[in-house]
């Protein structure tokens, strides 16, 4: 790292004092956090105003696939924000409609159209309005371990505890068990029952709850923040067959999947399977400038030819994020940023963290494909009990916590969820970083290993 | 305007052609429109690749405070993007935290916290979210004749047209009638009387939909796209008075009218009433980077101050948004913008208007207050008989259409909505463009004048 980040009390403790008495965070009591204030970012690293940098294990919320203050993505900021900042939804405009091409052209034939909105939680709102108009159907079927958003139907979409608080809410969503080999809700002995078992089980809630009410299925296609659950070979090409048969639409929820995280442009293409509806923000331009959006295949868009579409919002297809789309394309390209994720996924990042899970006795299981991994940590590995509860919080959380402290300690700033921690360093990191990265990852593992029982 | 656009041909094309391929517009049958490409923007004004340039007279969506390209804004996101571009929202940053202080120290007393969103309608979501915490209630009021976004709740706010298509949607939510005195629902006879019984309608809506099951009520503190209605002088002060009452949330939607649209930098101030909750987006820093929140008051925010709150979003308090919010207040307070608004809005348009109303026999009501003006157009000004019908399109639209092809032609982008235009400028217009501006909105009166009976 060649940035020496300097101390400055000062400014920090205005940082902290703006912080504390007027900012309202996300997801949070807001008396019992105390945010880090951040100085600043290169590349992998962030710093603070205390002359500590950390490698950044979890590119920020799993959106800075570019890295901090990537020298192209700044510069196309500053050559947007000086030719046109902003221009209303219903004018045409070059960027725009460039990103749009670009996006529609590494989409599956038949996705012609993009529809921008500011976020991954508006594109799922979008996507659904989208599916229950097409379909005439208004339910939605939606995974448990599963994150979508925060407004109203994409936190009811969401099969995670931060849905909890929010209920009732779109009343039109039910919920269905995903593939999880490790955790099987199938009781199967492989990867291929776990497929097999986890589409007769959606089958089966489709027959139960109605495939004449139900309008879409929503799946990350690979689910994110509660788990990296790489969809086992054929589930994706089972799910399009059920959609099929049944007449509804796959969204494929590419928020934090999508452009590259996992070697692909978008995810589900592993599993050589095509949905209808693709939804995308994060990584098309490392939320640099906030940006979402949806693909649209042309049987969907289609129908909004001489039908009016009922959504719409103020800053769709935003000149200053899509310019940084626009950027992302270039350096993805030039800089071949799909090939080097799948070399150091499979070449660094498979076999090391093999090696932990044979190490330490509280490493359940690895997983992951490209840039995103996941360790599960366990009590015990042959009850598999998580190191600590589902959803723990306070004492029961102190597990993770130390293990989060020595990474910390060390210099890497890790990704926490639940008894997981993530591997989701920038797509740009180094070889050398990342392999710095995980030898503190492995060495805070032994804080992990002492509550193990 | 001393910018002179350059016609462009070939780089119209290729933007046309992006366009209608790959872009896919909010509210629109995608193959009925044919957006304008736009080549570049100054001040109010902005320009095609054909050599014409316009008067912005919307603002772009009513967002651009402080018009295209303010030199002010570009140097704050090119600054801030030099700086650091994007940080998770569980940190602090000294952007962020310093757009908080502002925000608050321009909102009454004990608003102290900002909970940032990517815009309006996931501000008016995360308001309605805290305030059924923070009650215990989950009903929410919403007037006919409003407009409060695109995601689910929001939607169901949303008293018009554009929420048909969506419902059902958020359940919990009843609609109820506003003040509007040129067409009164309660058959006043003035203002007093609009305001006294637009409340006691209120309250028996309160009654019969339950007290106990109420939430908040959310309005618009001047209503926006649905007609620029300006409450009577003290209906914002009984709404108050009911929410006491009834232990329920006040939301003020200032997403249109905050920062200076109205002439204060929150429009519920002319009525010296105070709510629960304030909405912000588009002026907070004119929608040059996309940016929305909630202003929270003490009693609200404190409650989370030990319980989560369960709400949260990838971009919340975004350092290139909360940059450019950053310079607006610089602006705002160096160039006296809240002082020339009502300036212009007494001395310029208001007595215009009044000549305008006074000249055609189309225009039935002009009202409004600092430069957000309605110009409500009429068959006959007897019967009030609207100029096209509620919600037309097609064919039935075709006298606003001539109206506003015939401001265009003249150099006017006008706002256009039923059977209204509406005067938005960006507040930074010269008093030379406005004049010449509603000149224009003069003349082309004369093709309305046309239509009527």
């Amino acid at each position: 790292m060649s940035v020496i980040p300097a101390v400055d009390q000062a400014a920090e403790a205005q940082v902290r004092a703006d912080d504390r008495t007027h900012v309202f965070h996300s997801w949070s009591a807001q008396a019992l956090i105390d945010p880090p204030p951040v100085a600043g970012g290169s590349g992998a690293t962030f710093w603070d105003y205390q002359g500590n940098s950390y490698l950044d294990f979890s590119s920020q919320l799993v959106n800075l696939n570019l890295g901090h203050q990537h020298p192209d993505l700044v510069a196309a900021i500053v050559k947007q924000a000086e030719r046109l900042a902003t221009i209303q939804p219903s004018m045409a405009n070059d960027v725009r409609g460039e990103l749009a091409r670009l996006i529609s052209e590494v989409s599956p034939e038949g996705f012609t159209k993009v529809f921008f909105t500011n976020g991954g939680a508006d594109a799922n709102e979008n996507a659904v309005r989208m599916a229950r108009l097409v379909t005439g159907k208004r339910k939605v079927l939606s995974m448990y371990r599963s994150y979508h958003g925060n407004t109203t139907t994409a936190i009811s979409l969401t099969g995670d505890p931060r849905r909890w608080a929010n209920e009732p809410a779109d009343g039109s969503v039910a919920k269905f068990f995903g593939p999880y080999a490790y955790r099987s809700a199938f009781h199967a002995e492989s990867e291929e029952q776990e497929s097999e078992r986890a589409l007769a089980h959606l089958e089966q809630t489709i027959i139960l709850e109605g495939a004449s009410t139900i309008g879409a299925i929503i799946i990350e296609s690979v689910v994110g923040s509660n788990g990296v659950l790489v969809p086992p070979p054929g589930y994706l090409r089972g799910v399009r067959a059920l959609c099929d048969k049944y007449n509804i639409m796959w969204i494929a929820d590419e928020v934090m999947v999508g452009f590259g995280r996992t070697g692909q442009w978008w995810s589900f293409q592993a599993d050589g399977a095509t949905p209808d509806l693709i939804t995308f923000a994060k990584g098309v331009n490392s939320g640099y400038v906030p940006l979402g959006g949806v693909v649209i295949s042309d049987r969907i868009a289609s129908h909004f030819d001489t039908v009016v579409f009922p959504g719409g919002l103020t800053y769709s297809g935003h000149p200053l994020a899509c310019a940084v789309g626009v950027a992302t394309f270039e350096v993805f390209r030039r800089d071949g940023i799909l090939e080097r994720v799948n070399d150091l996924g499979e070449r660094i990042v498979a076999p090391r963290l093999a090696q932990m899970a044979e190490r330490h006795p509280s490493v359940g299981e690895v997983r992951g494909r490209g840039l995103f991994w996941a360790i599960e940590l366990v009590k015990n590995k042959d009850t598999r009990e998580p190191l600590v509860p589902f959803n723990a919080s306070g004492a029961d959380a102190a597990p993770m916590n130390a293990f989060a402290a020595a990474a910390k300690k060390a210099g890497v700033w890790p990704f926490i969820h639940f008894n997981r921690t993530h591997i989701a360093p920038p797509l740009i990191i180094s070889e050398d970083d990342l392999i710095r990265g995980l030898d503190v990852i492995d060495e805070a593992l032994n804080v992990a290993d002492g509550y193990t029982e």
